[in-house]
């Protein structure tokens, strides 16, 4: 079966315009002493503070803002292990459709309550993809609403090229942009922009050892799912689709991986220094970088900070001063 | 005796000049759901994302920078709970002199390493203002430092009051600005240049109900130190001082207390909502309006986020997942 075009660089500037004013153009932020620890010049997006807490705002409201209104009144649909599922929520209610979110028993409940908290109408299913897959037939079936992939779409595909956009607009001497790789929707759309306005730059994703399905797939040269995915980057253990798989073949430099406890100690450097909550799977560029497995020595480097949805209830410590609430 | 002048909007503008290109121009952050536990629109000025952690790199290095060489040439020297002391570390580095700085032994350690990284000559002494007084005096007559006082010295409070003046310029139509109110530095230069560039806005400075000097110093006329100030918000523990009680009096609308548990429930939603690493003196601004202690409704309130200086060392719990590293 043939899967859906690549978004082009033109779909991407026309999501832009779309998405102004509904989603937050986030800011740029460097450190010097992220720099001396890594010997490069590092430009971190931060999509932590975008609306809905992560980058998949920018993929939902595409696909809402782009719907008939025929077509937007029957609503939309997804799976999701939280942040792509509270993103559609909060772009359905911007446009006063129902958001149908089909979740996974244990998905965190920060993900959860976010989905909650923009209205998101929730129904949970056993953690297993054929559970998930087979609950969302069942609500598009019963409501008629619209699926909304969380990246096996062109049209999300090019809603998250838009963060890479904006990063060249801020800044526009990047050698390298180094992104998150789950399921391949922001790496694949990032990709797109990037080469598109800066064609030299280099491209590469960055998955968790212990989900590292795109590596595994760029070496054999098909799809090779990863048979029980596990890591603390929760957010990136989806497996590519052909869309994406296409557009890392033919996009993206390298895809590299990195171990879970360079993961988490490039996460509490973010939040040490860079004052910034963000999620594990916004940590694996960084951690890229510290295990030095991407050349960067010197350059401009362009980090995606995809989320900041963690769950705190999970801390159970109640520190005496100055600690994590 | 007399004290010294307080700073003009002139001053301010004057700092802010020669700050560029020093500290960060920090970001203006907005949050729907904020706005919505608040009824008020609120902007975020986010000095958690400050060179050194925090809005005190605008008054040191306006410090550092006014000297001449020769004064430059013999150091700079003070005693602070923390975040000053960093502030002037990094500042002098800036400018390839000593900085001295007199700790108390029990400050958290993320403070002191703040300090060491920045290359501050760090002093450790007994938790008393008694001994912090006696070794800063030490220090300078050994060296010949300059003392660059926390808050009580015009040119520290004209660089703490460009943070409001950036928040003005980027968000012109305030109506209440909120600040926390330790020393006084902060609120005494932020009223300066708010009411100087908008007469009608109203200055409300926030301190904790355990350091309670400025109220209690408004109340009564004259300065009205608390005995053993405790909080949570352990960078707000400082005395006014003839200078900036009489910014107080004279250009500050009101201040208004909050207990710590307020405190500790503002932050950590600034941390879930708003994604930002905050120390817990960054969040009584917030806490005020939860509390109900300011009228805001339906106002634009400005409100600056102070620091991000945590220690991470005092979170003892080692999550599983999706949780602060």
């Amino acid at each position: 079966m043939p899967h859906a075009p690549a978004p082009s660089l033109e779909d991407i500037q026309a999501a832009q315009v779309r998405l102004r004013g509904h989603v937050h153009r986030t800011p740029v932020l460097t450190s010097s002493a992220l720099n001396a620890l890594t010997g490069a010049q590092l430009h971190f997006k931060c999509e932590n503070l975008q609306r809905s807490g992560s980058f998949k705002a920018r993929g939902a409201h595409n696909a809402v803002l782009a719907l008939t209104d025929a077509e937007a009144a029957r609503g939309v649909a997804t799976h999701s292990s939280g942040n792509h599922g509270a993103a559609l929520a909060l772009a359905a209610r911007t446009r006063g459709i129902p958001a149908h979110i089909v979740v996974p028993r244990n998905a965190p409940q920060a993900k959860l309550d976010n989905i909650r908290r923009y209205g998101g109408l929730l129904h949970l299913c056993e953690p297993t993809q054929q559970a998930r897959e087979a609950a969302v037939a069942a609500v598009i079936t019963a409501n008629g609403a619209r699926l909304v992939h969380p990246y096996d779409d062109p049209v999300v595909q090019a809603g998250q090229g838009t963060c890479a956009l904006e990063l060249l607009q801020d800044v526009e001497d990047l050698d390298l942009l180094l992104a998150p790789l789950g399921g391949g929707g922001l790496i694949g759309g990032s990709a797109v922009a990037a080469k598109s306005v800066r064609p030299g730059i280099r491209v590469v994703g960055v998955e968790p050892e212990g989900a590292a399905d795109a590596v595994q797939s760029v070496a054999h040269g098909v799809i090779t799912p990863v048979m029980k995915p596990a890591s603390v980057a929760d957010g990136l253990l989806a497996t590519i689709k052909p869309s994406t798989f296409e557009l890392i073949r033919t996009r993206v430099d390298a895809v590299v991986t990195v171990p879970d406890a360079a993961i988490l100690r490039a996460q509490r450097l973010v939040w040490e220094i860079l004052k910034l909550v963000i999620e594990p799977s916004s940590a694996v560029p960084l951690a890229a970088l510290l295990e030095a497995r991407v050349e960067a020595r010197a350059a401009q480097v362009g980090i995606i900070l995809t989320g900041g949805n963690v769950d705190f209830s999970a801390c159970a410590a109640r520190p005496k001063r100055s600690a994590p609430p």
